[in-house]
């Protein structure tokens, strides 16, 4: 099986049928065709076997999880997704792998009406590179710099799951369904980055730890946070997680959420519910911008946790 | 030094300044601007550690050919290049060896007036993966397809010399300053796709090699090829390899050449000049498009060359 028999099985015909692609795989490039009154969003992610992947771990789970993770960075702009490219490392020409990759991947492309318009395959260790293209009305994206004090910090879905289900999974321990499928087949919240568009003052996806991901938000805006500890949406595994050792890293440190981060202005605090709605999960105030810098995580009898780190970091 | 300091530091404001850039590196995204009566072309391409360049080559010359083999991809579409993005995995965080690739990188992305609007740096084993996007008038972009019989073959440049360069250095022999640089640092043939765009029927750049690109045009047009051997345009050292063995496997097969291969009716053969002063490179006629199937190369003297291989294949 050659590199382009590979690609043409696998990859071709991968996700939505869409009337905007003008050139598919198998050409040198894919022709795109973006409307008018919209902008291209645009992110790419790597994700490593041994450093973002467990080796051994399920294809079809990678499939979906390289693209949804991508589709996240798109959501936390407010873009809609459209097209994705798709390379692919594998130190060998492993076709079952490969088939049950491209059936995880096609799943979720299908399901958000994106098209696998390039695919790149190439022998080596194995490491996934996916870039997601999107689109986003002209004047209407999403962006890290706008919060202001007063905002609300709010963030969707729970956090810590999917670091609580790697903890698991590193120590040999049995990890439940719903930790599981949270740590390998994220959803993005795509719904709720385009509802976002017009109210929120900023945006980001959850990817690595809240501490680290806001922290880039207060540095794009120029302000400082206060988040409250116990209004964190924390499923009930993570909350025991917590209440054994009084430990908040788990939600607050721990990478893969792929929720997104969000600030609105106090005055649309009452939209809330109908953003939740529309957006198909839940939304939770976790504490408030406010001028100055720094992020003080306080509980709920005003005193300050100082966590024992800040997000997870590929060389630190 | 951690990831975000080394993609601020190395990746950020690398290459062109462009006014449709409105968000850059550093948010989730890159968001750009699309002009009315531009399609977006996107290629996508891997080189990995071992396969695809040695692992202790010049980190510069690297940088430049991870873009310039994307580049590659755009002009064999008729595609103005615009942006791109970068996913880099390191064994470790070499800060010299990412600044010396990101010189070289930078170094044919300001000459090719491209941004480089979105990174991702991940420890792994050293691969890096590029995307480039284009922009092409709607309607006139090139493609594979639309070769014709009757059709001259033309190419750009040279070919052979990126394989035979290649050749000296598996055999630790001495590679001459052209060979090298042919190698290290291919000329992707931007300007030559570009004015391409309303007189080609078909093109591709070569990166597996002469046969095996202009088979995937073949395939792609439903047409044979009768490619004459001594019309291939050969720098001096590739015709004396050529002529030591007899052995035609070096012109026709070995890839990273970068040259573009393309058709052209009968009619349009008197232009070759003007387009070869227009685009900056020689046009070489080396055959004609048939009725039919398949790739014939055929010596002066009529007689067929059946040559060993079928240009490279990661996985053959």
């Amino acid at each position: 099986m050659s590199e382009f028999d590979l690609i043409r099985r696998h990859l071709t015909g991968l996700g939505a049928g869409r009337d905007d692609v003008l050139l598919d795989v198998g050409d040198d490039c894919a022709v795109l065709h973006v409307p008018a009154g919209r902008e291209l969003a645009v992110g790419i992610d790597t994700l490593v076997a041994g450093v973002h992947f467990l080796p051994d771990c399920d294809p079809a789970a990678l499939g979906w999880k390289a693209l949804a993770v991508n589709l996240s960075d798109l959501a936390a702009v407010g873009a809609e997704p459209a097209w994705a490219t798709l390379a692919i490392t594998l130190p060998d020409a492993d076709e079952a792998w490969l088939a049950a990759f491209a059936r995880g991947f096609g799943e979720l492309a299908a399901a958000e009406d994106v098209r696998l318009v390039g695919g790149d395959v190439t022998r080596g260790p194995l490491t996934v590179t996916v870039q997601a293209h999107g689109l986003v009305p002209s004047e209407h994206m999403l962006r890290r710099s706008g919060a202001r004090p007063s905002d609300l910090i709010c963030v969707s879905g729970a956090i810590g799951d999917a670091g609580l289900a790697l903890k698991h999974l590193l120590a040999g321990e049995p990890v439940d369904d719903y930790l599981r499928r949270r740590l390998e087949r994220p959803t993005p919240r795509v719904a709720l980055g385009e509802v976002l568009r017009d109210l929120a003052t900023s945006a980001i996806d959850l990817s690595d730890g809240l501490l680290a991901d806001l922290g880039h938000v207060l540095a794009a805006s120029g302000c400082a946070a206060r988040v409250e500890l116990e209004r964190l949406p924390l499923a009930d595994q993570v909350a025991a997680a917590v209440a054994e050792h009084g430990d908040w890293s788990l939600p607050l440190s721990s990478g893969d959420d792929y929720e997104l981060c969000f600030t609105l202005p106090r005055t649309a605090a009452g939209q809330l519910p109908v953003l939740a709605a529309a957006a198909g999960c839940p939304l939770t105030t976790i504490g408030e911008i406010e001028a100055g810098s720094g992020l003080r995580c306080v509980r709920a009898d005003g005193s300050v946790w100082t966590g024992p780190d800040q997000g997870y970091d590929h060389f630190s």
